[in-house]
């Protein structure tokens, strides 16, 4: 009946590491797997035939950025996200929730540098228990982003997984903040829900998105009990098929490690579960340990752009803009099976980007896309065959 | 013995198109051709994968751009341009000569527009019999491009199919002042083929380029004796593979008509006959009936850039970023088999240039590619057909 499902393949026998499959209308992901970010329905410098043939499994776009242009009325009357940027692969979008607030608050990365303040004119206007009132970036119009709101704009987009809407809480704010945001998120979630079940027998007349599947989201910042309390109202309160888990991660990496490792364990098999806009290799390495099936970032593609490529090792990337590689003859690593490796110089990358040619994006991007599922396929075979701590270490030296 | 051959396949029966086959040490090139630009090293926006996709048979790059950044050795220690650009198929260099003349006195553009006062500054410095002495414009270092430099660094290149050095007149200059140049680039291509002969039994220690044939080119501005002289001493005084049609072709779409279909027709069929810098297609169709085998020109890739698809008729493109386009759910051409037409709607071409997203220029930039080497297909099943009116006709209608 449903063409959904979820299961464990293998758990580790050291830690919470585990492998699974997840399978949607469009196809499946073996997990851990990272989620290439289509941000306004376009991956950076890449078609997603170059996705795919980079291994890519699943693909995300932002509902904040597409209700603003070009609309999704509009993607809808292409029958759907799938169609208008043509990926037939599996897709989530979220809720919309994290760049309202993101770009109101100030951006993770803000967040994560510990700059508190930033530039960027603010846009978020309010928030209110009916939703959030915020200016588009693009002409400053106002709208209004409910939960009803964003789960109808992502029943247009018509990505086979969805989420809540949510507050995204920034690391800065107390934690009095943090337990009301968490309440009045858990509330946005049931009304989410309501509206996303009102639609399972909900035809759109043109013709967009089939069936689609919802994730909650988990709150409560740094806190403990209120991590707690979030991880029983999306357990045993509400009944999803995956959960996410959002909120402040707090401001360095070490607390998000430690927020992730206290939450992940405590949610069980029944949900595949995402980490929200973490896709550093050295973090995917440790957190995959404590549970996450599933990660999204834009750091590999943004990476690319900037002209790093992502290597092994403790560094993490090169970056190939650097005098030091005018003259280099080799690839970026003489060991990747990538078609930018086999087939280029990092001396012919160099050039391209001291040239200004944007082929250097693209070929960068590639790498870092095929980078990104080599790691995490032979994060997957490092735990089946339970040897992910000497696989990791290996990775380093 | 040589890897090297041309000849014509069909001679139209009703004015000098015909259709040919030239073949190189990579590969073979159905004529009439056109040659996509890698002006510094790079198809921009596309790969050479992608190039090869879209039925592309043959790449150039220029000497100019390559010799100041990142240098003729540079790309010799890579085993030379196909390497290291990726492209394994036939390849032309022009000389240098052009760029040095058309940044020093203004551009080819200018001269079609009719502009005579450009802001942009001047770099070159003086014209001697020895050669040009330049400023780079990367660095404002000083460059002397000799016809034994450019032969030089052509070596170095290794691309199959190299120009003898010239000077290309701007259309501004007297008929004095054109004879002049016309002399001495006369005089250069001789030094050119010394130089080039002097290597025939040259094997570099580097393990670049292997065989390598050169091309004369015929100067002699808009008039028709020195037209007159220019044949008569590529066709008699120096012996080459192949003859390109340089210089000034005047300020008009017609004197360029006037001038192409006096000197083609006169050049017999022992070479294949190349037409420097001409792309739109209203002209190719004119220009292949004058005996024209190839054509170059930056315009499908720099048309692409700013949003133009090409199309048939006598509009010839369509400005995707048009606000007309927003919803526009049909491909650029319903009747075009290019992946970009079969995927893409021209909906969300215009949304990924409203929202800054670079795959919109790769999208458009493959669409210009499929459309010129389908263009150019069309015109050689024409020409073999005796239908070439015919179906010049039915494209512009």
């Amino acid at each position: 009946m449903t063409n959904f499902s979820w299961k464990i393949d293998y758990q580790s026998k050291n830690n919470n590491a585990r492998t699974g499959t997840l399978i949607t209308p469009h196809g499946k992901i073996r997990t851990p797997a990272f989620i290439f970010c289509a941000t306004k329905g376009a991956l950076k410098s890449s078609t997603t035939n170059l996705a795919k043939d980079n291994n890519t499994q699943i693909i995300l776009s932002n509902t904040y950025h597409l209700m603003l242009q070009p609309g999704s009325e509009l993607i809808a009357n292409h029958g759907g996200l799938h169609k208008f940027l043509n990926w037939n692969g599996p897709m989530l979008t979220d809720s919309g929730g994290f760049q309202v607030f993101s770009l109101g608050h100030g951006s993770v990365a803000d967040e994560i540098k510990g700059r508190t303040n930033t530039k960027r004119s603010k846009t978020l206007l309010s928030i209110s228990e009916e939703g959030c009132l915020f200016k588009s970036y693009l002409n400053g119009s106002l709208k209004l982003l409910s939960p009803e709101k964003s789960i109808e704009i992502q029943r247009n987009l018509g990505a086979d997984l969805i989420l809540v809407f949510d507050e995204c809480t920034p690391f800065h704010v107390d934690k009095n903040y943090t337990e009301i945001s968490m309440r009045r998120s858990h509330r946005w979630a049931i009304r989410s829900l309501n509206r996303f079940n009102s639609f399972i027998t909900y035809k759109p007349s043109y013709g967009s998105a089939g069936e689609q599947k919802i994730y909650g989201i988990i709150q409560g910042g740094i806190y403990e009990d209120l991590r707690e309390e979030s991880i029983d109202f999306n357990l045993n309160k509400i009944d999803t098929f995956g959960i996410a888990i959002g909120g402040s991660l707090g401001s360095s990496k070490e607390e998000m490690y430690k927020v992730v490792n206290f939450t992940a364990p405590k949610l069980g098999n029944k949900h595949p579960i995402h980490l929200l806009g973490i896709g550093d290799p050295r973090d995917i390495w440790k957190l995959v340990k404590s549970g996450i099936d599933t990660f999204d970032c834009v750091s590999p593609t943004r990476l690319a752009r900037h002209g790093s490529a992502l290597i092994k090792g403790s560094l993490g990337k090169k970056n190939i803009k650097n005098n030091e590689f005018a003259n280099d003859l080799s690839p970026i690593d003489i060991n990747c099976s990538c078609y930018t490796c086999k087939k280029y110089s990092i001396a012919y990358l160099h050039h391209l980007f001291k040239a200004g040619e944007l082929l250097g994006l693209q070929l960068i991007t590639a790498h870092n896309m095929y980078f990104m599922n080599h790691l995490m396929q032979l994060i997957r075979n490092s735990i089946e065959n339970d040897s992910l701590d000497k696989a990791e270490k290996e990775w380093f030296n």
